[in-house]
């Protein structure tokens, strides 16, 4: 019978899991644990306390460890490697394909890498030493060295007969790569067309020499966009030159926009996605206080425009229980057009040729829900302090910071990521700080001004 | 030759677009967008105002139409359907994969779906109409009806004759489905093993029975999680009972997987991720309004706690000038906490059996932290308003609202989930309003008792 997903799958597994773990039952662990696909192990894994983990490592068999390991986040995979017998890692390390192994090989403390690199044969180490040296976050660091290669001068025949005695791919594989004697990429021959093509054709009168070929300094973002895009499943990596270096599959792809969008969200909140969700409470604590200072300065910031009106706020106390207000619309409004303009630079979809066009609808924008909301909260403040001239005050530094929000919301990314600093990480304290400032300026500003 | 990706591929064509646009050439729009992917044109109509738009559209071909709307933002493309010929849009239905009519289906106005539908043969209409039933949300909705099905005892030579004759096949196959006379599926054939064992092997002999199948029912988030796990290229759709309805493909999946991530960090915006960039001032301001509303609530309480403490503020205005303070940390440290915690439930790696530790732990990071920026607050306050008490006060004041913040932010996304609210849209929302209402309480109710 062909298994069938069940719905709800992991929870349950989690919740199978740590009920074994609170039984003591290490027959039960290893049950449940052999069972599960890598990946499914690996989320458990990052949903367990340090000594929970180590009670479900234990019951894991070598062979797997490796794909486990490439695949929890950076900090719990280092936690495991301390508790990893060296013997068990080189056994792990050596059942992976050679883009996994360069992932792992990356998390290695130094005598522990040279060990495996010295466990391997001459060729393979030669290979994946070299692939250690490009960068983890372009097409050279993704890309797997097992490629399997053509000339364009057989017939598909040959071909057929050439897979029947190999008796096996490389996994993911949907197309084979021509190449010349030199390993100049040269096409490719998808599956498709090798089943459904006669025998006696020549590769090259079917290969498919507009297929997309990868520069190895290729972004990994890039990777990602063309993939999707092009709804591509491997692509060829190559030299500047077209020598063919390796491939890049899907399932690759498919971890990066998964990674990409992690690392989004999380910093945001000025968190690292490869932290460990269960760290020790001072590891956690140390961490998080870096941004919990930035964000102080900040405050301290505002606090300091509030203090420059301490006179205006001794003669008037309802300014200072309307402030607020101001602060917090600025922050929603310019978060709002924000968080539209980075992710329009991350798909590409900002460039400087329409950047205008949309700072000014985000300017407009801004200005008509400024006008409306000034309106709102210029009656309920006129009401609340019976004091019409604070209610039209109120409003009108509601319209003057919605605008500024929204300058602020469109150009700081922009800026930002012309001098390189990721928008999604400085973007939100830089804001706030901004819709605070002028916020609290505007309103108490008007106020000394017009009040007093 | 081979076409190797340029660098940048994407910016430098929405930039070459915009330049035609402004000269006004047709000549060059055509030549340029005839050169791209569906995809890449998508991308680019999205990041033009509607009258470019218009100008782009005039451009593209019927039988490329479709492929793009599917792609463009369903906003977007009920623009572009405004402005498309009937006859152009039968024609660009037609050539869509039946997952991707379906969508397109979905975004037709009533009397055009009932045309549209007209215009087909019955067989595909009847399939389309029931692919149509299913929730779009889910593997049924997913899944295309192009599926390539053969019988276990045929011998893989009889398959390959079978695909030499066929010619094609769907787009990204990787495996044919094994069924038996009912359609009951039976197991997966992938091509590597079709291309790497021997002819006069049975299909039943070599196919895979352990294949992953999916009930039309599963969520769409765990299609994702699952072909992610287990980097599954396609797999079956079936029903309760083992029918075979479809086939799920990885290029949908990445799409899934794209479109969650836009959901989280749209909704947290109180965006629409469906949104046009460019949609007229009105509609925008319109939609957003509805977010500051929300949020003007949550402030005007947060006032309201403020309120309660005038003749407190009256007599001692440096209370007015550090309040904000307190608020602002509070806010912050729970937002790393909802953010962990949303993305763990996501990833289903929280769960009511590990979620009180999680809160443990966030609490005691919490209070770690809290005590730290404690202390130098109360010495930053106490010093600037040379004021021990005061100073005192506020430490105090931020220990409880830290402790408190970890609280909510570990809280709130759970029970939001539990109740199906989406803990991205609500959980900032609710959070700042806890973080608000206690930062102010406990500053302004400590020092009115304490300090007058």
């Amino acid at each position: 019978m062909p298994t069938t997903v069940q719905q709800e799958d992991t929870k349950p597994l989690l919740d199978r899991t740590l009920k074994a773990l609170e039984k003591g039952s290490q027959f039960e662990i290893r049950n449940l644990i052999h069972s599960l696909y890598p990946a499914e192990t690996a989320l458990i894994l990052e949903s367990l306390t340090a000594e929970q983990r180590a009670r479900v490592w234990a019951v894991i068999p070598p062979n797997v460890m490796g794909e486990i390991l490439v695949r929890v986040h950076t900090e719990v995979a280092e936690g495991l490697l301390k508790i990893t017998d060296r013997n068990d890692l080189i056994k792990a390390a050596e059942n992976l394909e050679s883009d996994d192994m360069v992932d792992l090989l990356q998390v290695l403390p130094e005598p522990l890498l040279s060990q495996v690199l010295e466990s391997m044969g001459v060729h393979q180490r030669n290979r994946l030493e070299s692939a250690l040296a490009y960068d983890d976050h372009t097409a050279g660091g993704l890309m797997t060295l097992d490629v399997l290669t053509i000339r364009a001068d057989v017939t598909l025949d040959v071909v057929l007969r050439y897979l029947r005695q190999r008796g096996n791919m490389p996994p993911s594989t949907d197309s084979l790569i021509v190449v010349d004697r030199n390993d100049h990429f040269q096409g490719i021959l998808s599956l498709e067309t090798l089943l459904t093509h006669d025998g006696a054709t020549k590769v090259a009168a079917v290969m498919d020499t507009n297929a997309t070929s990868i520069p190895y300094q290729t972004p990994a973002h890039d990777v990602a966009i063309l993939f999707e895009q092009r709804d591509i499943l491997s692509a060829p990596v190559v030299t500047d030159n077209g020598r063919l270096m390796g491939r890049i599959t899907i399932d690759d792809v498919v971890d990066i926009i998964r990674e990409e969008a992690d690392h989004s969200i999380m910093s945001m909140a000025g968190l690292d996605e490869e932290q460990d969700m269960f760290a020790p409470v001072m590891t956690s604590a140390k961490r998080r206080a870096v941004w919990l200072g930035v964000n102080l300065f900040t405050a301290f910031l505002a606090s300091w425009v509030i203090g420059l009106f301490e006179a205006t706020l001794a003669e008037i106390v309802a300014l200072a229980v309307l402030m607020p207000i101001v602060a917090s619309m600025g922050g929603i409004a310019g978060s709002q057009t924000l968080t539209l303009v980075v992710r329009g630079l991350a798909l590409r979809q900002v460039s400087g040729a329409n950047a205008g066009r949309l700072l000014l609808k985000e300017l407009s924008v801004g200005g008509v829900n400024g006008v409306l909301w000034a309106v709102v909260v210029a009656l309920i403040g006129g009401v609340w302090f019976q004091s019409a001239s604070l209610g039209l005050l109120l409003g009108a530094a509601m319209v003057i910071n919605l605008v500024c929000a929204a300058l602020a919301g469109a150009s700081i990314p922009v800026v930002l990521d012309k001098v390189g600093i990721d928008p999604a990480l400085a973007g939100g304290v830089l804001l706030t700080t901004v819709t605070d400032v002028i916020g609290f300026m505007a309103f108490l500003g008007l106020a000394t001004i017009f009040l007093l």
